[in-house]
């Protein structure tokens, strides 16, 4: 007998209907003898029906308050699914971040899982019971409730098998696994296994939207074995699991892409000491995340410094970057709003040489030039025309990813 | 500067506008200085949405996911209001029953409060901050969501004005006020400027729905003086008091009627000792609740026994009553489901002799032929045929109620 902890998202739990296959699903995993924890998401679009009763309130609502708001979400989920289960004699119990105590720091909207308690799942496991908890939410130190942000479920879902040291952590979704790439853009795209939480990081964080970030950093340091997997079907998924020595064998595990990029270039920079630390902190302060950034010194003794907002933030970023062009001197400042991200990830390339060298050459190939480079352990990224990315997608899957065996 | 417990209910919250003028209310006391805690019910129509999504997963939902599906409806509402003070200035904090610690039994779905902390409470008012609670909810002693029943928001105002002793706990309504009968039967009922516990208890028990029984016997209990106004216009209510010396000379309070009562007449039962011990209490293991009872023991050593239930459990106790009736010996059973009870209530009656033979005499002058009569303290029931409900009403208020002073 293994104790399972499933996350099941907002499209799996869309309606009564819906919620209620969830149940016969929880329901076999019991009779199969399993003892079951069910992490449930707001049912689709409660969420933002109650976000938008809030902005009918108030545009700017106070985030401790829009926090007790959408919690209700999953709140009104737990109760339904232990319903359904109690109904089909399955006894179950729900219960919501406050009861279990899932203790976050108080960055409301944002808040991340400091403890979890297990005593009370564990009480109500003992007496037979399936326990259905509130994803998304938790209380802090002093029992106000926080939520985790988007996705933010995947991420209670992780910290319970870890808190429960949980056999394993199924995340059910509306698609069926962690792909090569995107299917939309490239077809022959297919399900990976297995992938390591490195790869799964770099993926996740590269715009693949299949698991919340922070749940995947969960995972990989409490070593939870994390299956990712659709409610449709009752196919295998992908499981997501620590570094295994096959895995090296594999050059790029997923090709992906990330249009949400606008890039600005300080140009003729005095080159001198203190000058990124003066600009990335005047940006950091204004709270733009910035992505990628390049600096070249050249022989003049000015430089270029390159660097990569989101979208939603350039005009913002803008403001500042025109301010402090002038106060350090900068020649110009040039800015490309049409780019987008294309990477490259996998375990191999930590072992394995030319592999970046094999990606600009495909690339070059098909005449897409090149506009930045970033390289981590396990991934590199260029910034090409937006233009051109779905054929930067398309040419790096077929040049790195082997095909599916049954289309071989 | 006083403290003021105000309960805004369901129409008084019914949307986002609505909600809004409840926060210019509260802000308009805080500005006068007092210290504020507000109430709140559940948007209208929210708690029979949520009930009707239980109703769709299975006909007989769990009762304690029952009680954390609709105590969702009331953090909404607390929410949205803290978000609309803070957004006008006015701090507020929301609150839930988990986290005040307003503690009940475990009865999911009619929970009774038996205690309340007002540590939290009192460190946000310190703090200069208005709290918003969640009416209607508690937790158990084991941190399981319960619920106070239909109307539990007025029971939580009252008990949370007695838990802070404020100096006063407005129950805001979609009425002005309590009136000395129903306006719809009596145009010229007027409303009441006071009135003792003791009267509203009576006149809340026969049907004036103004305010739930249990926050009429928390308020008195607790010596809690409690205002029931209107949230749709500024004018003073009804405030519901201790006893007071001239409160005597006013012989009836109110006139009210409640047609939701069926009788049933046990025929020639042989008069022996435990008899009624035996029928009422086969009807009680049942959980129909009888209100009136009236025995006469007649001369030939039979007896005939007659009560009334609410009608909707009509049908059950005949079954049982016709059981009973074999098994008694008694010669037949006489029902009479379309009937009502007139009652005349008020603290008068005590020092009064008459009232009852007036009340009487009231209606055999319009031809109404009296069915049963029961008495209490404060109060003088009769049973009459339902047809001659709203004649009984308007006869017994022009007899004993005076005529508003404007109209004399």
């Amino acid at each position: 007998m293994s104790l399972i902890v499933q996350k099941y998202g907002g499209t799996s739990v869309a309606d009564v209907e819906r919620i209620r296959d969830v149940g016969h699903r929880v329901a076999a995993n019991r009779r199969a003898g399993h003892d079951v924890v069910v992490v449930v998401s707001a049912m689709a679009g409660e969420t933002n029906r109650l976000l938008s009763l809030a902005k009918d309130m108030c545009p700017d609502p106070d985030r401790r308050e829009s926090d007790v708001l959408v919690s209700t979400g999953e709140q009104v989920t737990t109760a339904l699914l232990a319903m359904c289960l109690n109904h089909g004699e399955v006894p179950a119990v729900s219960l919501q971040g406050h009861q279990i105590r899932i203790v976050t720091d108080q960055a409301y909207s944002k808040a991340r899982i400091q403890s979890i308690d297990d005593g009370r799942i564990r009480t109500e496991l003992a007496a037979g019971r399936v326990v259905v908890v509130a994803g998304f939410q938790g209380v802090d130190g002093e029992d106000n409730i926080t939520t985790l942000g988007r996705g933010g479920s995947d991420t209670s879902a992780v910290a319970l098998a870890a808190a429960l040291k949980a056999d394993s952590c199924e995340i059910y979704t509306d698609v069926d696994g962690v792909y090569t790439s995107d299917p939309r853009i490239v077809p022959s795209a297919r399900k990976l296994d297995r992938i390591s939480y490195d790869e799964m990081l770099e993926l996740a964080s590269l715009g693949a939207k299949v698991l919340q970030i922070r749940s995947v950093e969960f995972a990989k340091r409490y070593a939870v074995p994390v299956h990712v997997r659709s409610s449709f079907t009752d196919t295998e998924g992908t499981w997501v699991v620590a570094e295994e020595a096959s895995m090296e064998n594999v050059l790029v595990s997923g090709v992906t892409s990330d249009r949400d990029e606008a890039k600005i270039t300080l140009v003729g920079v005095p080159d001198q000491p203190g000058l990124a630390a003066r600009v990335f902190g005047t940006i950091a302060d204004a709270n733009v995340v910035v992505d990628m950034i390049i600096q070249n010194a050249s022989a003049s003794g000015t430089t270029d410094l390159t660097f990569t907002v989101p979208k939603a933030d350039f005009r913002q970023a803008m403001g500042l970057v025109e301010k402090l062009a002038k106060e350090v001197g900068a020649t110009g400042v040039r800015t490309a709003e049409d780019v987008a991200k294309v990477s490259i990830v996998g375990l191999g390339m930590r072992s394995h040489a030319g592999v970046a060298a094999k990606m600009f050459r495909t690339l070059a190939e098909v005449g897409i030039n090149i506009q930045m480079i970033a390289t981590s352990e396990i991934k590199t990224s260029v910034v090409v025309d937006a233009k051109y990315v779905e054929l930067a997608v398309r040419v790096l899957h077929d040049a790195f990813i082997e095909p599916k065996e049954s289309a071989a």
